[in-house]
């Protein structure tokens, strides 16, 4: 095997060992970084592949392919011998040990990096959960897939006109980015995807609701943008409903501001809570389950622990806390290991994470989006191209890119959406 | 809508209609045959999607996503408004009231065209199905994926020599076109597709044996091409194993020629049955559960009911079975089709049905085929080119075509694999 002569082998069992739990955005900048330290990296996912995130609602909608935005963890690292990658589940830590425990196994580490992410919360009503499907994994975005378009399957063989109704009713629930942009996608799938294919039904028919508790939809965003995001949505056929809150889901429907809607799909996209490591180290946590870290993203009390991303609650965004966003957790992973060669090197650490904001971007549909980078703000087509290129060049890997650039290049062309099947499913 | 002035609309109840029921290749053939026909067609599949099955074994090994290899049936159809595609499944036939059943439902015929297809049959040993899963259906390529990719995964966590040689054994059963093509991309996958990417083991170490109960593989190409697909095999690594029966699977491996082999990958490509048409009608069927059809394809005693592709058995090749290839489906499609349309015009039907040969390939890896056109054979780069040619031309719409070329572009330039995600497992 060729190896980088820069680089120390994996099997150097004297050198120091990091283990990073999680191959998002965090934990692959963070082993990344360590690329020629002098150090062994094992970087534990529960998944073999990484997931670009910002595009699983393409996967959910019917545009992308899962291996468009999924790259094999082990082919990231072919070239950093010093990574080790391992297909397992971590279930907790043993900080007096220095362990973290898989399985059966405990493996040892002298600096440890949590950047295990966060999932949905539905706010403490988890029966909820089997009728409100949430879009985080790979297996969601196929399985909202399926739900959408067996929905229209079912309509079109349907002979009755209130379960039709039903059928062709979606409700979103949240209006933050992954909000905005599924029901923006889900629009487009239904309103032009699909034109000329049904006999019995019209797709764009469809009834689509965002509800959003807050009093805007993209709250985080300046509010002129938020504005320009309805407007888009509405334009779409979505009917945008902030400041409402869902009261009750069910297999039927959903109930918000008392009214009952009957509607046979409904996703969830709202209250996002950590992964669970906080717990692991019964470590002061926010509201929101992210663990409380200092300065330099060690947790207080174990200085060889950092966390990161989704997973941490820091301050280093000027004082403010620091954004759950992709580019955030990445300057995370190259912070912290910037950190650990320091003290590996015995030189001087870095000072402390500060967090910069390259700016937020949301689209709405195949042509509009909204972009805020502080003093600039961009909407409509300008804002798409830019979100457009962003995206692609942040995917990782070449074919990857190619991959997505032709099936976008398609969409655009044609209005079609190319992935539109329903697997592992019965008709019945 | 628009529509084109020559076709009629589904929705003229007045007209014959012809009931499809299986939309692969024949019964896709036989519904656009019947295109600006005075006469309404339903076309009932249990898949929302129209699977291009050849290239199926691409999907099982990482190659390609499933949608590119597969185009939603409505798509086919948008612009031919006498086609009404229902998804669902036919449980059986009601030939005295002219009906089909789907669920609840009675489906009245005019006309009946049995386009149903094949499956693997176990050879009466339906328990081994558990352990060695066939390559039919999308699902079964992604399980099948995710069984192979998580044997190398499980090889790298484990200690134990014995286990990791288990899980690294892979055994292929059947040696036609599909044991011959799966056997050759799981080399290459092993081989090429995954190098530098583990520590503890090498993928290139695997163990691959293709077992095949007959004196030699590609049994239907002749000798020549078989002895060259056997040593392009042996070339990458594969152990033919001709003229050996399976006598037993378990979960911990296979038992050939007396003797227990330890694998923990047993994927079967053996032994095809028909679907269960003849059954539904209680007609003739050979040992493969073909219905026997008459010279225009139509069930003896049902004038009006038509059985093509695997599903009939007929001996319209010169008096020689037609075999179960996919142009053979295509043209008893077609045929069926121009029948219809000429007794639903009263004018003369055309003759009997004469399958036409238009060869057979088969490819071995990455750069050598076999292609047998009766007094021309083609092995190696040549049959290799042809091959990817023929596919991509085969393949439903653009976007498909460029898909698959971009993905074996991209294999073809690295050696790797860009579709290789475990989903629908956890590590455990």
């Amino acid at each position: 095997m060729a190896r980088a002569k820069d680089t120390k082998d994996n099997e150097s069992a004297d050198l120091p060992h990091v283990v990073i739990v999680g191959a998002g955005f965090g934990g692959v900048a963070a082993a990344r970084g360590l690329r020629g330290a002098a150090c062994r990296v094992t970087l534990i996912d529960r998944h073999n592949y990484h997931l670009f995130q910002p595009l699983l609602y393409q996967v959910a909608t019917a545009g992308l392919s899962p291996a468009d935005i999924a790259t094999p963890i082990r082919s990231l690292f072919r070239d950093q011998p010093n990574v080790r990658v391992l297909f397992g589940e971590v279930g907790g830590i043993n900080h007096e040990k220095r362990t973290v425990s898989m399985g059966s196994s405990a493996i040892p580490y002298d600096y440890l990096v949590l950047a295990t992410g966060a999932r949905y919360s539905y706010f403490g009503r988890d029966e909820w959960a089997e009728f409100a499907p949430v879009l985080k994994r790979i297996e969601d975005a196929t399985a909202i897939r399926r739900r959408l378009l067996l929905a229209f399957e079912l309509a079109e063989n349907s002979a009755d006109a209130e379960e039709r109704a039903a059928l062709l009713t979606i409700v979103i629930v949240g209006g933050g980015p992954t909000g905005v942009e599924l029901a923006g996608a889900i629009a487009e799938l239904t309103g032009q995807g699909m034109v000329q294919e049904f006999r019995t039904i019209d797709p764009a028919s469809a009834r689509i609701l965002l509800v959003e508790a807050a009093p805007r939809i993209l709250a985080q965003f300046p509010e002129s943008l938020s504005a320009t995001a309805s407007r888009s949505l509405a334009a779409l056929g979505v009917e945008v409903v902030p400041g409402t809150r869902v009261e009750h889901v069910e297999a039927r429907g959903v109930t918000i501001a008392g009214q009952f809607i009957p509607a046979r799909t409904v996703l969830w996209a709202a209250g996002v809570v950590a992964s669970p490591a906080a717990a692991w180290l019964s470590a002061e946590a926010d509201r929101a389950g992210r663990v409380k870290v200092g300065p330099d993203l060690s947790i207080p009390g174990h200085p060889d622990i950092f966390a990161l991303g989704d997973t941490a609650a820091s301050e280093g965004w000027a004082g403010k806390p620091v954004p759950g966003l992709a580019p955030a957790a990445k300057q995370g992973g190259a912070y912290v290991a910037r950190l650990i060669r320091a003290r590996i090197n015995g030189a001087t650490p870095p000072g402390a994470f500060r967090y910069r904001h390259l700016g937020s971007l949301a689209t709405i549909g195949r042509k509009a989006a909204v972009a805020d980078f502080g003093r600039i703000h961009l909407k409509g087509a300008v804002a798409w191209w830019l979100w457009g290129a962003v995206h692609i060049a942040f995917l990782a890997g070449v074919r990857n890119r190619t991959a997505v650039a032709l099936d976008w290049f398609w969409a655009y062309l044609t209005s079609r959406r190319g992935t539109r099947l329903i697997t592992d499913s019965s008709p019945d």
